[in-house]
C-alpha cells in the first residue's frame, strides 16, 4: 500500500523537488558551518540521547496512529518531519552558539536537535489529516526557527529554567499547532468526520507510542539537566507520571456514563504528568511535590479532553485532531506556573 | 473505543473513588516519609533502570495482548497496576530500610519499585479476563505488601542470594496468581471460552511484549547485582535465553502433531531461560552452566504448557489465562533449585 | 494460531531432532572452550549492546512482517535464527582469538556475536517464504562460519577498517542471500504470488522494525569503534540517516505516478544511510560528508527497489522477497567505496 496524501494533484513534483532542494540547501549549510566539537565530549549522554530518540520517532509516531485510516501518515510523516527537522534544528539552534563562526555538534547538540523537532511533531498532532507533506515541511521550517529564537530568549537572555521544556516545547508546540489549525479550519470539520475514529487495532498501535513516551520521559526531562540535578529530575518525573496515570484512570472512569476507561485518555492524559513536571523537574526538593503536580496534570488533561476539546471545535473553530491542547498545551502551562511557584518558594 | 471491564455495575464511582483515595493516601505518605537520597548516587544504573522500565510497561503489557478481545485490558490495566504498584512498592520496601525515619529514594530504589510491580503483573496474567480493576488494585496492594516482607525475610534475614529474583518475584507472583485464580474459579471456565483465543494480529502484538522482555532480561537479572558481578550476570542471562529459545522451538514442533511451532510457546517458553537463571546469574562461573539451565527451563516450560495447564484447569480448578505457571512458576522453582546447587558446589 | 512452515512433511521430527542436536553440540563446545574474560571489563558497552540487541530481535524481526501472511514466520524464525546464531557466532569468531586455548566472552564479544547473526538475518530477508526452518538453520551455520573467516581476513589480516560493517555484514549478507535465492528459484516465482502483498496493519508492524533499526543505528555503527572515535561515528550515522530519509521520501514520491509515498521505500530506503556510512563512520571528519553519503544511499536504494528488483526477478531469476539488495547490498557496496575514497583522501 501507499501512504495517502491530502493533495494529490501535482504532489508528485511539488513535494519531491521541494524536499530535494531543502536537503541540498541544508547539506551546503552544514558544509559551511558545522564541525565536530573538540575537547571534552558528552559521551555519557549517549544512553539519554537514544531514549529521547525513541520518544521522537516511535513515541510521537505511534501515538498518532490511533485513527483508523491515518496510520501510515502519522508514523511516516512523523519520521519525515523529525528527520528533516533535526537537521534544521541543528542549524537554527547552532547559529545562537557559534564558536569562531562554526556550529559545533556533539551528543548534547543532537539531544537539542531532537528536542526542537518535538515542537513540530506536537503541532502535527493538532493538524493531522488536514495538511499535505509540503505544508508540513514549511510548518516545520517556520516553527523550529521560531522555537530556536524563543528558546534562546527564554533560557539565554532571561536565564529562565525549563529543563524538561514544559513551556518552550510543549505549550509552544501545542498553541502553534492550534493556531495553524484555526487557519486551516473548514466548516466541514464541525461535524465529526467518519475517519475520525479509532479501531481496536489502531488503539493498540497507539499504545506502543504512548508507552514508549511514558517510559522514557524521565530521560527527556533530565537529558539537559546538570549532572548534579539529573537524578532528581529522573525521580521527580517517574513519580509525577505514576500519579498522573492513576488519576487519569480514575477520572476517565468517572466522566464516562458506564464507568469505562477511554483509550484516548489512557494514551494521552497519563503522559500529562511528564509534561507538567518538566519545567521544575530538577528544582523540586521533594517527590511529594512531583506527585501533586502529576495528579493535577492528569485531572486537567482528562477534563480537557472531555469538556474543552468539543467546545474548541464547535465554538472557536479550532479542530485539534490528537487533542494536543490537553496533553501538551494545558499541562505545559501548568508546568510553567509550577516552575514560577517553586522558584519563588525555594530561592 | 473504550476498555471493557468485568463488572460494569457501579464501576463508575466504585473504581474512581477507590483509586483517587489510594492516590491521595500514597501522596500523603510520600509527603511524610519519602526524601531523595543524598551522598553517593547510583546514576550509572540509569540505563539499567530504563531497560527494566521497558520490560514492566511494554514487555508485560504487550505479552498479554495475545487474546483477541483483551488487548486494551491487558496493556491498559497493566499500566494502571504498574503505575500504582511502583508507588506502593516504594513505600513497602522503603519501610524496611528507613534512615532516621525517612525512606530515601534513588535510581536503585526505583529499580526495586519496578521489580515489586512485576509480582502483581505476573499474578494479573493468571487472572486476566476474570477480575475487575478494583479487584486488581486490592490484589496489587496485598501482593506487593507481602512481597516486600518476604523479600526482606529472604534477602535481609536469611541472607539468601536471588539477584534475578527467580523465587522472590517469579515463583512468588505465579503461585500467588494461581491461588487467586483458584478462589475466583467458576464452573463455566472449564469449557474453553470463545474469547480465549488469539488472532493473527493479536499474536503479533504479543510478540512485541515477548521480544522486549527477551532483549532486556540481561538488564533485569543484573540490575541489582554488585558492580563486580554485573557483567557475569548479563552474559549468563544472554546465553541462557539463547539456549532456552532454540530448545523451545524444537520442543514446540515436537509436541505438535503437524510439527508446527505454537505461538504461545514462542511468546513464553523462550523467556523461561531468563527466569530460571535469575537466582544464580551472578554466581555461575561458566556460561556452559547457564546454557544448561536455560535449556532445561525451555523444556519444562513447553511441556508445562502442553500437558500441565489443561490438567490444572480440569482437575484442580485452576484456570491460568496466560500460563504464568509455565513461564514464571516452574522456571522460578527451577531457578531456586539451581541456586541451591550452585551455592553448594561453589562455596 | 500456529506458525506455518514451508515443508510440513516429516518436519516434526526432522526439525526438532536437528535443533536439539545442534544445541547439545554447542553446549558441549561451550563447556570445552568458553570462559568469562577476566581483567579489564567492557562494562561501559552495555547500553550499546542492548541497543544492538533491540535491532537484531525487534528491528530485523518486525521489518520483515510487512507481508500479510508471513508475520509469524518473520518475527518467529528471526528470533530462532538470532538465538541460535549468536551462540554459533561466539564460537566461530572466538576460534580466531583464543587465549590459552580458551574463548573469552565479555560484553564486546556479545556485540560481535549479535553482529554475526545480522548476516544470516539479512539473507533470510531475501529467501523469506521460500525456505523451511531446517534449511534456515543450515544456512545460518554456513553463513556465520564463512562470515567469521571473512571478517578475520578483512579486519585481522588485511587490517581494513569497517567499523559499521557495510561490507563484511551488509553487502556480504545481501549477496549471500541472493545467491541462495538463485539456487532456490522455481519458475512459479516469476509471477507475483498472491501472498506477496502487504496490508494496512502488516505495514504498520513493519514500521516498528524499521523505526527501531533507524533509531539505534548510531549505536550499531559505533559499538565496536575505539573510545576516541565513538562519538564521531554516532554523529555521522545520525546525520547520514536523516539525509537518506528526506531523500527517500522525495524520490519515492517522484517515481510514483500519483506522487504517493511507497511504504516499502519508507521502511527500507530510509535505512540505507546507516548501511552506507558504516565503513567510514569513525573516519569522516565532517558531518557534511556523512550527509552526502546518506543522500546518495537513499537515491540508490529507492531506484533499486523501483527499477532493479523487478529486473533481477524476471531476467536473472533472483527473487528477493524483502529487497535486501536495495537496503543492504547496494548501500553496502557504496559504503565500501566511500571507505576507500575517505581513506585515500584523509591519510
Amino acid at each position: 500500500p501507499a501512504m495517502p496524501s491530502a493533495l494529490d494533484t501535482n504532489m508528485r513534483f511539488k513535494f519531491s523537488i521541494f524536499a530535494l532542494l531543502l536537503q541540498v540547501a541544508i547539506t551546503v549549510l552544514f558544509g559551511i558551518f558545522v564541525k565536530y566539537k573538540t575537547g571534552r565530549q558528552s559521551e555519557g549522554l549517549h544512553p539519554l540521547f537514544q531514549d529521547v530518540h525513541v520518544m521522537i520517532f516511535v513515541g510521537f509516531g505511534f501515538l498518532m496512529t490511533f485513527l483508523k485510516k491515518y496510520g501510515f501518515s502519522s508514523v511516516g510523516i512523523n519520521m519525515l518531519i523529525a528527520a528533516f527537522g533535526l537537521q534544521w534544528g541543528t542549524l537554527m539552534q547552532g547559529f545562537w552558539h557559534m564558536e569562531d563562526g562554526k556550529i559545533c555538534v556533539d551528543i548534547n547538540s543532537m539531544i537539542n536537535a531532537d528536542f526542537s523537532t518535538a515542537t513540530a511533531l506536537i503541532s502535527f498532532g493538532a493538524v493531522l489529516g488536514k495538511t499535505s507533506p509540503v505544508q508540513m515541511l514549511i510548518l516545520t521550517i517556520l516553527e523550529i526557527t521560531i522555537f530556536a529564537c524563543n528558546e534562546h530568549l527564554v533560557t539565554g537572555i532571561f536565564q529562565a529554567t525549563d529543563v524538561g521544556a514544559s513551556m518552550t516545547i510543549h505549550a509552544f508546540g501545542a498553541y502553534f499547532g492550534l493556531a495553524v489549525s484555526l487557519v486551516l479550519y473548514r466548516p466541514g470539520l464541525k461535524n465529526k468526520h467518519e475517519n475520525e475514529e479509532s479501531t481496536y487495532h489502531s488503539d493498540l498501535f497507539a499504545m506502543i507510542g504512548a508507552l514508549f513516551l511514558w517510559i522514557f520521559w524521565p530521560s527527556f526531562n533530565s537529558a539537559i539537566a546538570s549532572d548534579s540535578d539529573r537524578t532528581k529530575a529522573i525521580i521527580n518525573t517517574y513519580y509525577s507520571l505514576a500519579a498522573s496515570t492513576v488519576v487519569t484512570f480514575a477520572l476517565s472512569s468517572l466522566v464516562d456514563r458506564t464507568g469505562k476507561f477511554s483509550m484516548v485518555h489512557v494514551q494521552n492524559a497519563t503522559l500529562a504528568g511528564g509534561v507538567a513536571v518538566g519545567t521544575c523537574a530538577d528544582l523540586l526538593n521533594h517527590p511529594f511535590a512531583a506527585m501533586c503536580i502529576g495528579a493535577i496534570a492528569g485531572i486537567i488533561s482528562v477534563l480537557g479532553f472531555h469538556f474543552l476539546t468539543p467546545v474548541l471545535a464547535s465554538k472557536l473553530n479550532i479542530h485539534d485532531t490528537c487533542g494536543v491542547h490537553n496533553l501538551h498545551g494545558l499541562p505545559g502551562v501548568l508546568g510553567g506556573i509550577a516552575g514560577i511557584v517553586v522558584t519563588a518558594i525555594q530561592r
